[in-house]
């Protein structure tokens, strides 16, 4: 037996229990776990633990693990944070394999906190006890009536089974999906309330609950993006095994982002760097919190076989299915309609379905046998992706009609058929719970239903990482840096990373005022070398376009006047020439290290529509040149590149190798930060050239003053 | 009394109704109008009329209203097109006041529908008998049990009675609001609706029930806009009456307008001049349905006390509350949390809360008098704008806990109270149907809840609308026009408007070859002028940076001997010389007449950014200065003239000047569509330059060949 199959037995399929600390109170936090446990019939023994009471709601309680006839697999440390630690090291004396901790004031307070939290996991840790927690709700396992938990939603009297584990950063939200699943018909299998995770994390949880044979999806609730390694080792191999994760994630905004540091304790990355990550992994992201709940049929439905699944929309309301479609249409996903080929079987079967977008059935008659036989024939259509039907007050009245042919249509089906997506425009409980009964993804609003469409249809497999390769003469010049990184010393890692640099030389006064020849062929940009200038365009020293020998040192002398009124005592140290390049359009690519989810590349136009509309694409880094490739597609603003109102075409392809190329010197761990800005992008064929840049290396940061966590790794 | 309260007694107070092809089959749509009649208990008479039955559903039926004993005041035909329209002339006759009509077969159907919608407005056009629709479902007043709809959503046997008055351009959408609203305890007073909207619109069907006792706020489900001067007059009324209108509409994406158009048979304008036109009219945009369902009680409240309203959230779910705060933050919202002054009433009163931007009710107790203590003092803290509650468990199992106490207090507090949202994060209809009652906003997503608290804030009573003021010299330029107008025409017209434009002449090749002094200063910009050169730049024949009498001799041969080159039989008229100015920014400002809501004025950085960010701001023209310069804030990009990264100041004042000044071309509607391209924005205190630009007059448009809506004027 593997260690995930010892843990997902101690978590979720121990045969003998502790509550450590369980009140005798009803109604009280505390004495709910035991209260649950009961209540949902758990199958194993349940200890309530207690040195104040001979008895617990009825329940013969103990003074201490010590005094139990037998040993337990699991506890629930519902004591205060002070008691709860000395509980913690009885439980490892013990033996005890899993704990889960409900107290709060560790990482989630800050520093003082997060000092009794590595407490915690110097306690633990090479122990073989591992933590769920601390500030956790517990967890919960339907199926055997482990009902571990203090989240007060466990207290209805049946709990519904079904096929998904929740694992939720937030604890209060695991009673969430109960309490919004069971008038539905919508059961979950496990849920864990992972709190901090300061031990076992969303990722490692998630992982020994793949073999779970009731367990078919992964819903996750974050706050932030904890043990990002566990979690991509947790979603591949989850992947592969066939069952979809999907996510929903505070932090869109900086507000969000905030309380997730308050309410959690944890150090936040961007939330453009989670989604890269989450989409890195094939973790389906939504939007909208209920699709969370009502999105899983989707996901584990069939893929959609193009990047632009053909949506064919029945309804029996105009104005419903025009609310979805135009929720779909803010996403890029068109309506389709029902496709000419099943059109004509259809007309084959007496039912005459117009063309164009959404086939509306008031029109052809919703009775039983007409659903049916259309959907039957869309299950199987070879220019159908998926079927979205938007069902009005027939939904309420007469499911029989239009709800129970869907239901019957898809129990009918081959495997392999076309995903089913139904809207409710009414509100409709008999139809959710017919159709969730059927496993068919059912939406209470259009909102919904759009979002967990659109996350269907972005659906990907986890991507396969590539390990970054750094050439070795950029590995040299890393190691041989001292001290911080010039423009000059960016550019030449660069160079060293194969990618195009402007050709460049630094002369001085004397040689262009006698006419030397140079090295570079005009045009030529020149700017005065002098670290008394550093704002070079106001103080006149820079000039563009210079043709030739004469127009150059012409040039200088007006550039060394200009700087002479601008700072009369600055010292010049030579002239920067640099071959003048004609280019599509400016770009800025960047490399850094994310707190959360590790090393990211960037690419944008930088300036103002980086700045202003967050247009930029970013990644998990390294990226191979056909990713960079595609985040190029991500970016609006390149379409200046794309043959924009007739400007010629950038070379995108030398664009992506240089992306693919910057992304590498991730290796290692050794660049906490490397830009590229501008890189300027010529003509199709002609390549790309780096003109200015910045690096900063983990070595050059920490000679400076960097953030702990850079020299540190990845916060625990 | 005036013809409103005529109309409104038609519509929703009649004392005798017919329907007119009414079904003695139950369960079929022409049978439910009377069916649902009798259910809801009408309070008038009800006469079927089918002229091959004696009985309908148990009660008399007549041949024909010629059989009737009394006269009707309004009737619904639920016939087919053709012997709908024979029952129109009918109505007509016998001086039917009002007539609703389920047919389709209209406009709808593009060309051909629209013949017959033609018809049908002239058959009752001047005879005092009134239409809704063709295409409606028909109209129902709660109050009176007057169901005159074949919507099937009607058949459960009570119908909530309540403040919200529907308008409908979908009419399953009625049946939606109803069944959605019922379980939730939230019921309405008229719902209506309003098909094609040939005759009666939504806005004179609006209009005649302000002054319904009954109806405290509207709710528009919108798929296009139709009759927008009758919609401004109704929401003015709307505003003035203090009855708040909130709208849902479609079309935010290409293919939600496509649909638009197909299924209403309308022409639609664009969506962002629609909501130009809303924000106008102070009506209440929405972008998640359920918020038109959930959020009249929050737009009846007292309005935000300025732009930046504070809100002020409790709870007793960190995560359930950091959704709908994650939600605001990305709609510019920030929560603040319980005010200093508060915190010091409430620690006087035994309850401490600490700062932050969520009160967390679980550390200070979620009993009834903690959280009514609370509530009391927030409702009129001066520093609380909104007060946003959270629910988690507690309102599913102990709302008299958590829900009670807010109700109570709400009941208990002064008018002009802070307005109150609760969000509920478990499923918990009797803490909903609580709140419904006691006329509380409550919300069962958090997407509907942060939408409701972004139209709320977002809330601006209607504007008022100035009448444009077009100089006289302008007004003379437009009527002096023969033929299309050039780019300099338009420049004279712009100047005529008082909005500076570039200086420039043209001179000839031969006076620039003899050095003949120039009126312009240099620099200069020089083009050669002429009709066989229409891409000048890739022709060679234009030159900037021209600083002296010398280097535009050398410019222009240069250029002459380009365009040879490029076009050798080139005819070249002149050279047009331009001051070439230093500007901080390059705008586009214009005026364009949009098919359903008239004339627009529009400003934005132009090019690329305008292309594909769609960063622009538009606004039904004409605007003041004043309401110029609140556009200048709603462009993103215009970063750039506010400072951006150590730039200098843009001239705000003049653009908005000038925005104001073009808008005031729409006088009249002479003027098709006006473009300032670029306008350049100079430094601080120094104005603005109309450089380029283009004018089309609806004489200078028909002359060639316009849509015929700009000669006709907005569609029917």
């Amino acid at each position: 037996m593997s260690d995930r199959d010892d843990l997902r037995k101690a978590l979720f399929e121990p045969a003998a229990v502790a509550v450590i600390g369980a009140s005798d109170e009803a109604g009280k936090i505390a004495a709910r776990p035991v209260e649950f446990l009961m209540r949902h019939g758990f199958a194993g023994e349940i200890f309530p633990i207690n040195p104040r009471r001979d008895t617990v709601l009825g329940r013969k309680a103990f003074a201490s693990l010590n005094a139990l006839p037998r040993k337990v697999d699991q506890a629930y440390i519902v004591l205060p944070t002070g008691p709860a630690m000395q509980a913690v090291e009885e439980c490892v004396r013990h033996g005890v394999k899993a704990i889960s901790i409900l107290a709060d004031g560790f990482a989630e307070l800050g520093e003082q906190g997060l000092e009794l939290q590595r407490k915690l996991i110097a306690l633990v840790q090479g122990t073989g006890t591992r933590v769920v927690g601390p500030n956790s709700l517990g967890l919960v396992r339907t199926w055997n009536g482990l009902s571990m938990t203090a989240n007060a939603a466990f207290a209805h009297d049946k709990l519904n089974t079904g096929g998904c584990t929740v694992l939720s950063q937030s604890g209060s939200l695991i009673g969430t999906f109960v309490s919004r699943g069971r008038t539905r018909g919508i059961g979950f299998a496990n849920l864990v309330s992972v709190g901090n995770e300061a031990d076992l994390s969303i990722g490692e949880i998630g992982d020994c609950l793949i073999d779970d044979p009731e367990t078919d999806t992964f819903l996750l609730f974050l706050e932030t993006i904890r043990h990002a390694d566990r979690l991509a080792a947790f979603a591949r191999r989850a992947a592969a095994a066939g069952k979809p994760v999907l996510a929903y994630k505070l932090g869109r905004s900086d507000i969000g982002a905030e309380l997730a540091v308050s309410h959690t304790g944890a150090l936040v990355g961007s939330d453009a760097a989670a989604d890269a990550l989450l989409r890195d992994l094939g973790i389906s992201r939504v939007n909208i919190f209920e699709a969370l709940l009502e999105g899983p049929p989707l996901l584990r439905g069939r893929a959609p076989r193009g990047t632009r699944p053909t949506v064919t929309m029945l309804t029996t309301t105009g104005g419903g299915a025009a609310m979805v479609a135009d929720q779909l249409g803010t996403f890029g996903i068109d309506v389709e309609g029902v496709g000419e080929a099943s059109r004509a079987v259809l007309k084959d079967k007496g039912i005459v379905i117009k063309p164009g977008r959404i086939a509306d059935l008031t029109l052809t008659g919703t009775r039983y046998d007409t659903v049916r036989t259309i959907v039957d024939e869309l299950l199987v259509a070879p220019d159908t992706d998926i079927i979205v039907s938007v069902i009005g007050s027939s939904a309420e009245f007469f499911p029989e009609q239009t709800v129970a042919p869907i239901v019957d249509a898809v129990k009918a089906a081959k495997p392999g058929h076309a995903p089913v997506a139904v809207s409710l425009v009414p509100q409709a409980e008999r139809a959710m719970q017919m159709l969730a009964e059927a496993g068919i993804a059912c939406f209470r609003t259009s909102e919904s239903c759009a979002d967990a469409i659109r996350a269907w249809a972005e659906r990907r497999p986890p991507r396969v990482p590539a390990a970054p390769e750094l050439p070795a003469a950029a590995a040299a010049l890393i190691a041989a840096q001292k001290g911080a990184w010039t423009e000059r010393d960016a550019l030449t890692l660069f160079a060293a990373c194969g990618i195009a640099t402007v050709k460049q030389d630094i002369v001085s006064v004397e040689d262009v005022r006698s006419g030397k020849p140079l090295d570079l062929s005009f045009p030529v940009v020149a700017k005065l070398l002098s670290a008394d200038l550093p704002h070079k365009t106001e103080a006149g020293a820079v000039a563009l376009g210079i043709g030739s020998a004469q127009e150059l040192r012409a040039a200088v002398e007006r550039m060394l006047a200009s700087a002479k009124a601008y700072a009369p005592g600055a010292r010049i140290d030579g002239v920067m020439l640099q071959r003048q390049l004609s280019a599509v359009g400016e770009v800025l690519v960047g490399l850094r290290e994310d707190p959360s989810v590790g090393p990211v590349i960037t690419v944008g136009m930088g300036g103002i529509t980086t700045e202003i509309y967050r247009d930029i694409a970013l990644r998990l880094a390294p990226v191979t040149p056909a990713e960079a490739a595609e985040m190029l597609d991500d970016v609006r603003g390149f379409a200046v590149l794309k043959g924009f109102r007739g400007r010629p075409r950038g070379d995108l392809a030398a664009l992506a190798e240089a992306v693919s190329r910057l992304s590498q010197l991730c290796a290692g761990g050794l660049v906490a930060e490397a830009e590229i800005n501008p890189l300027l992008v010529m003509t199709e064929g002609h390549g790309v050239s780096a003109v200015d840049g910045l690096v900063a290396t983990r070595a050059s940061l920490n000679s400076i003053a960097g953030p702990s966590w850079m020299a540190n790794g990845s916060p625990g």
